[in-house]
């Protein structure tokens, strides 16, 4: 175990421990002067900017990589500081009331919403989500440990600094040590880190399929994130023609890449003219289809009646391999089709072969749309929508930390919730427990819930 | 990896898959048809029972582990048959809508309570814990694997078979099938179970703590538990004398061997007649006080002054191993004392030491309170009362399905509401994400939240 590790993550441990002490204002003022900070710097965040960008054409990194490095293009900088305070401005997550209960005279129960602690958090090299990240951190109370893309070292290194820089100046008056925000540089911290169960308390890792599963199995922190987003929709007997259609095209074309399209098509056969549906996804989308052998003949055979069987619909259909293609993520114009008898068997399948992100029935049959609803154990269950609404800011979150499609804790998309637990207060005026029955005495529990709206802790 | 072991965690999740999609009203019916089966069946039941008294008479079992396993000792039958009731009649904790959010006009957002999914549960040799168990998994909608003590071994077995006979019996009415409760039967079975991540969600041991410790160092599934229950309480300098006397007394030695005992006192050296609480601890509790240098001498020159110090007090102040004595569980009546200069070297030794079970703050001072809440990091954080409180019938809870010291999902005593997390659910009429600003259109979100208590699901 690296002692270097175990010491970044304590220092996180008892900054944050600090950290979750300091009143709301004081956080969020803190990332006011953290905005002032990085804006009056911005020449010398630019500077380390453009050694990234050297190394990046000096390393012929890819075009659209060497644009998202690029801090100082278009309105890039000036929307990370907005970002900035927008999160300030955030209502606070920390000391929510969620539960305020009587349990005897003079002794109440109170469930408060609580910082869950030190964070580390993996991100990509696009040099904003720093801020982002840092604003979301002391927003909610937490310690973060920061690793980002190796390709924006120097910009990262910068910001740190300055933020770094602005929290150690302001800690005499707000409180907030300047453990709360430390930056580490290379992969190998990263898997030391991962080793610091005892002080970290969750990891949020945002970045490729391969990095997010590859932390999932070295670390036994909880991750907060998804590793994959195996979506599906299903096509109800009863699913309205355009509607599928113009779902289907959303789901699966309109950002190929990302975690909530579609990467399956479960299709009910007695769905009149469900062809079409996959017609359309090709004609209009460029999809192609990888069907089971069912569909492929059942689509031939209908594309041949309706004169409509050209050579684009031809290659575009495809043998699926039913071992693999229902359990993948294509991130591309790819799509996998199978037949379903039912609702209970789009249900069964999707249990069985989704990664518990987003999942979606298209049909003007309520009954079978709440059998889905209900059955599906995804974090997202969707009736008559595309599954690309899965996202924090359509979600009306403010920000999004991830999506998450672990089954406890926060699911879906996760907004500054997420990295919030709670804790219970007990206060009392000399109570003990011996004094109530079931435990040697004869005092009775009120157990009476009081209103939360109308309880001022600490006031 | 065993087969057997993917074949019983596949079907846990498959059937509670189906479970999921059951009524509360079938559910709650299903747990009176046990209730009545085990009833009719007590005869068969207390024969098992025989067998298991007779192997723990044959094996020398100590007196009181031979007294737990007696099912038919006292009223315990009937208290176990009435406790599968009560469960049946609590609120539902599935479908409970936690925010409700126009997103826009016929695209609604839902947050709805759900079950988990399929649990692991190892629990000790009392035999009325399974149909407690049982109540508690079917209630929350969850599937369940059970693992009891060995020495119950025939009971278990005779309660399981009656258990799965009525389920059975019932399935084509409830729609419960009867893989929602299977028993295992072997440690071997356990640490097999223990790797299929892919179909339990979450592990709940009730047992020992190396018990706990072990499982929680062998699997990636989340454990709902603790392992250790290191409390602490803290004697502010404006303590009130009489309450520090009795909550120390109330939770240092009314249950010793809880895991909500106090194992560690944090003295304020400013506290007037701080040494009178110690006194008191010995001369009341007969407690053994491990104590640093500092409060030795303190102490010793207190007790001298006031012509206190007698053979017993003498005998029962002994020098606490600071490398070891404030990180342990005595489980006995035994204390580790330290002295701290303020509230806030009192939150920092807690937060170093504690296990994040519960930890109180015994002052008059409402500032030194706040503060201490604030800052400690444990699941339970009390002000003026025991620790012993830290249980879910205390807290009105119900029922309880354990303590847990982890700090993300359920924290400390967790009742029904543990077992279930949640989902989104959004109801459509053919919305795309596409048309909305920010993915190329023009629409734009509502995001108007609406109130849950005027919103029928599914109705």
């Amino acid at each position: 175990m690296s002692t270097s590790a175990e010491a970044t993550a304590k220092k996180a441990r008892l900054s944050g421990n600090v950290l979750k002490t300091i009143s709301n204002e004081k956080r969020s003022s803190l990332l006011h002067k953290i905005h002032d900070g990085l804006k009056a710097n911005a020449a010398s965040i630019k500077e380390a900017n453009q050694l990234d960008l050297q190394s990046a054409e000096k390393n012929g990194l890819a075009d659209s990589l060497y644009k998202r490095l690029d801090l100082f293009k278009g309105d890039k900088f000036e929307t990370m500081l907005v970002g900035i305070k927008d999160v300030a401005g955030l209502e606070d997550p920390v000391g929510k009331l969620k539960l305020a209960r009587e349990l005897d005279e003079g002794l109440n129960l109170y469930q408060v919403t609580a910082p869950v602690g030190a964070l580390l958090v993996i991100f990509e090299s696009r040099p904003e989500v720093i801020a982002n990240i840092t604003s979301l951190a002391i927003k909610s109370g937490n310690a973060a440990i920061l690793k980002g893309g190796k390709e924006s070292v120097n910009t990262f290194r910068e910001i740190s600094n300055i933020i770094n820089t602005v929290i150690t100046e302001n800690e005499s008056v707000s409180g907030i040590p300047s453990g709360v925000i430390q930056l580490i540089e290379t992969r190998q911290d990263v898997s030391d880190l991962l080793q610091q169960d005892l002080y970290i308390d969750l990891v949020v890792p945002r970045g490729s399929n391969a990095l997010v599963r590859q932390i999932k199995s070295s670390t036994k922190i909880p991750v907060l994130g998804h590793a994959d987003g195996i979506c599906s929709i299903y096509l109800d007997e009863d699913a309205n023609l355009e509607n599928a259609k113009r779902i289907t095209i959303d789901a699966k074309t309109s950002y190929p890449a990302g975690c909530n399209a579609m990467e399956t098509l479960l299709i009910n056969p007695n769905m009149p003219e469900w062809w079409q549906v996959l017609e359309n996804l090709v004609k209009t989308g460029n999809v192609k289809l990888h069907v089971t052998a069912d569909v492929k003949s059942a689509l031939l055979t209908k594309l041949q009646e309706a004169n409509k069987l050209d050579e684009q619909l031809q290659s575009s259909i495809v043998d699926a391999d039913e071992a693999t293609d229902f359990d993948q993520e294509f991130l591309s114009l790819d799509c996998a089709v199978n037949f379903v008898e039912s609702t209970e068997a789009a249900v069964a399948h999707i249990n069985l072969h989704s990664s518990k992100h987003t999942d979606a029935i298209i049909t003007e049959n309520k009954a079978n749309a709440e059998y889905f609803l209900k059955g599906v154990d995804s974090s997202g269950v969707y009736w008559n929508a595309s599954t690309r609404f899965a996202d924090g800011f359509r979600y009306g979150f403010g920000t999004e930390v991830g999506i998450s499609t672990s089954k406890i804790h926060a699911r879906g998309p996760v907004g500054l919730d997420g990295l919030v637990s709670y804790q219970y207060q007990l206060r009392g005026s000399g109570q003990v427990a011996s004094d109530y029955v079931g435990s040697g005495g004869n005092k009775a529990f009120i157990h009476k819930n009081l209103d939360t709206s109308q309880v001022q802790l600490g006031a």
